[in-house]
């Protein structure tokens, strides 16, 4: 074991997960706002026992749900924001998920450094994965065919659409990228796929059995609709509002499937993982 | 359209399938016992409407639940082996899955020719693909991390290890293939799996978050269970009683799912493709 | 054949293919300076023949190897820059390969547009294919191993140690990426590979079979070197002057194979293919 | 170290790969025919030092060239047949490659059991990696273009051409497989090939840019020749007299590649690892 101490507050199955990780590589971690014993961490009792000579208190993705409380889904403890606070000395560094601007500005005031692990392109990157398989199986199990040999459309290609289109590949779709720049559309070309301008997608979409969208803005819209098959599958993987009009989805039938907060969700324990790493080479480590 | 008349009989989803995949390829098709209009098929109101002057008749897979009528979960109706038996004329060939001993007789001394499509090898290695492609859902689905990163150990290496452990591979995770004969272990090797003997299985399964069984005797033992890891996920996909043994890994608390039967439950629309595709290959083709 | 005309200039095997591509396309094509008949375009015999009512006129990678004549290695004509740039009506776009500054001068104050496409992000990108493609050859051809089963290094995860990492390891090779971004690091980890920091290079370098530099500075220096495996084949792909300490080299007795301008030898079709591509795609199509 | 004994006799740089990998595994090994001091193996001044107690002799790829002497390219050492017959104890198993009829009887006669191990399934798989990465090497050396975005046709499915297709799709080539067999045919749509029926080959070559054959029967004949472009090259991987026209190919005038005993040429370390690899498994241990 190193002596670097971790204090770790509240969180779901992700935050168990970094409590895992971050034991497994010899910090010293005590936890608080998880009714769970781990057994390689030191479970405290009280918020000062937990947060006391921490160097790093890592909280959960998201910090907070409402601005008042840390976010415990597994705990019956309330964690009050201004406890946290209060409980703070000046050279502990405070990570956590979706930080708030007045949050972040009562950590300065108190002298804390801070870091929000999800603005992290480390993070981001990793995500994709958990995120593009999360995808995969909603496919595999909303498609009445199998994903080898059917033809996709991949929407957007950054993070999780080059990601997502080199696993539909790998299994045996025919994978279509629709992409805005000429970088993206030269690079989804140089990785073997048919690369079309996102302004003419709806000119190639009536043969698709799926359509993953990725891109945050409206670019699913009724025109586009009117043109995919009838069988069609779409899913969302942008973040809310999503990329999909969903009126017109409804007035024609098609079927939409919103898929977010896909890591959490399909691959906790990696979710998490890929969190705790995250903040270790960020804050504890030199490089990678 | 050929002049080629095929006589499609009962079924589920698949049978639909394969009544699509037979339109499409130009066939005359008439169906009965499947309660759903298909508008490029004829949609007969008897047994005898259908049968008569069809070349080819089309029985589901299996041909028949309950050994007395053809498997009609689609439809009210139902329609008995004798009737299909006197509308049947000694020119006409049937095709079916699963056919019984008592039933191929019952065919030959009418004069039919028959044919079980579920023995041929083409059928075999084509269903591989939903096969494979469900039980990598179902991992993504129980795992609480990605395949991205996983231990798998794949027991077998026939049609269907080979090609899940293709599948698994190109999606990022460390595939060790268990097989027996020297021909599978190096066909393994050769395809950059790591390959070992399943007599020595028990020294290589703790480290494995998924174990694939597509071997249909008893492999996954208590020895190899007792050295298996509690996390584990074992999925088994050999065909009944299966090779896992349940009694022990209920009493070690590992996590088994019996997958039976997947090509017709994720990609029914591939399936029944399959089935078409073979039959038509086999009985009205030359050639592939 | 669409009413667009082009007039292309000199240039070895890259520029025929460059003819050839753009007459598929429909254009009408004028060539000078290239001593072979080419059926599909029309073969001039005067620099002015050539040039006028040109919309394009597309030189040669590089435009001139002495700054006074256009680069004509496939012909006994000589065309001086002087003539071609007298011959010039200022509404014409004069496109070619690494452009002096002097050149591109002139060309401006005659009122010609100018496009330099050895610039270009999209053949920066789709020129890594058969620069990566030539490595793989190289390697092939000089290990006394296969290349599936050997331990490969990447450094650098630009373009071409992208598409090259995923040649490598498709093939069967154990690829380990070096690269100094979290970035770069974390895409290729994300991709599948070992992914280490550069900086930690020399520790990781003794079981290398093959070592591909990618990066134009010295990084293979002489620390790295010693570390080396003795049969190690070093493979440096970065332009001039390359990132292999060639002197510490030759003393530790390393081979080393400098491999420049790879696409215009070991593919020089393809290579014709993407400047027409890349030139037409910018110059005289809205989109891709 | 191990206490069982290895002779190797003669043989080129496969065998003296294989020399090293049974060193390395442990076996003392006792070397003659072969003019370099290997440092891990005894090296024997004469025949009978060499032979005895050795409880396997190994014998090169091919056992001998004349029938009279060993294999012995990197020696000036005669080793004759005769002599080795007369050194040997009946105890001792030898095994060598392509040994002849008349050899073996003698073997036999002498007490000796005898392994030809260039029979062994295992061998044959496994040299078909580096046959098929000595061709796709030629296709980068011949080729005016790249491998990627080619069109390339493989003829025969068998453990080659398995091999060799997967590779060439891996590096983004559209591959179609020519076989006759309904099994090869299914394995390689399901492998994600175009699967075409042997017999359909002449309308189906016109458009590609390589053709591999690896059946050893006259398949690629003047019909087909006759049909293919004129820019076409053809790489002939099957053991003599080949399955190339080679005259109508002359007449034709098309670029036919002869490439025989790739293994040992392009990867003679792995050709001799593999052989040492086989013989171990099947001599010496009870499985893989």
């Amino acid at each position: 074991m190193n002596d670097i101490k971790i204090c770790v507050l509240g969180g779901d199955m992700r935050q168990l997960s970094a409590v895992r990780t971050m034991c497994k590589k010899g910090f010293d971690v005590s936890v608080f706002g998880i009714d769970k014993t781990i057994h390689e961490a030191r479970n405290c009792t009280t918020l000062n026992e937990a947060v006391s000579n921490a160097s790093l208190i890592l909280l959960p993705l998201p910090f907070s749900a409402d601005g008042i409380r840390i976010f415990c889904p597994l705990s019956n403890t309330d964690i009050k924001l201004d406890e946290l606070i209060s409980s703070l000395s000046d050279s502990q560094i405070v990570a956590g998920g979706k930080l708030s601007h007045v949050f972040c500005k009562r950590l300065t005031d108190r002298g804390c450094k801070i870091y929000d692990y999800y603005t992290s392109e480390r993070l981001s990157i990793l995500n994709a994965i958990p995120t593009a398989e999360g995808a995969v199986a909603i496919a595999m199990n909303e498609l009445k065919i199998t994903v080898f040999g059917s033809k996709c459309a991949v929407v957007g290609y950054g993070r999780i659409g080059r990601i997502l289109s080199k696993m539909l590949k790998s299994l045996g779709s025919d994978v279509t990228v629709f992409a805005r720049s000429e970088s993206a559309l030269t690079w989804a070309e140089a990785e073997g796929f048919t690369a079309i301008n996102i302004s003419k997608m709806q000119n190639f979409v009536s043969d698709k059995h799926v359509i993953f969208n990725t891109v945050p803005s409206m670019v699913i819209n009724n025109d586009i609709l009117q043109k995919t098959n009838e069988n069609v599958v779409i899913i969302d993987l942008a973040s809310a509002p999503g990329g999909v009009d969903f009126e017109s989805a409804k007035k024609t039938n098609r079927k939409v499937i919103f898929a977010l907060s896909l890591p959490g969700k399909v691959a906790p324990d990696s979710a998490g993982k890929i969190i705790a790493d995250t903040v270790i080479s960020r804050l504890l480590e030199v490089d990678l």
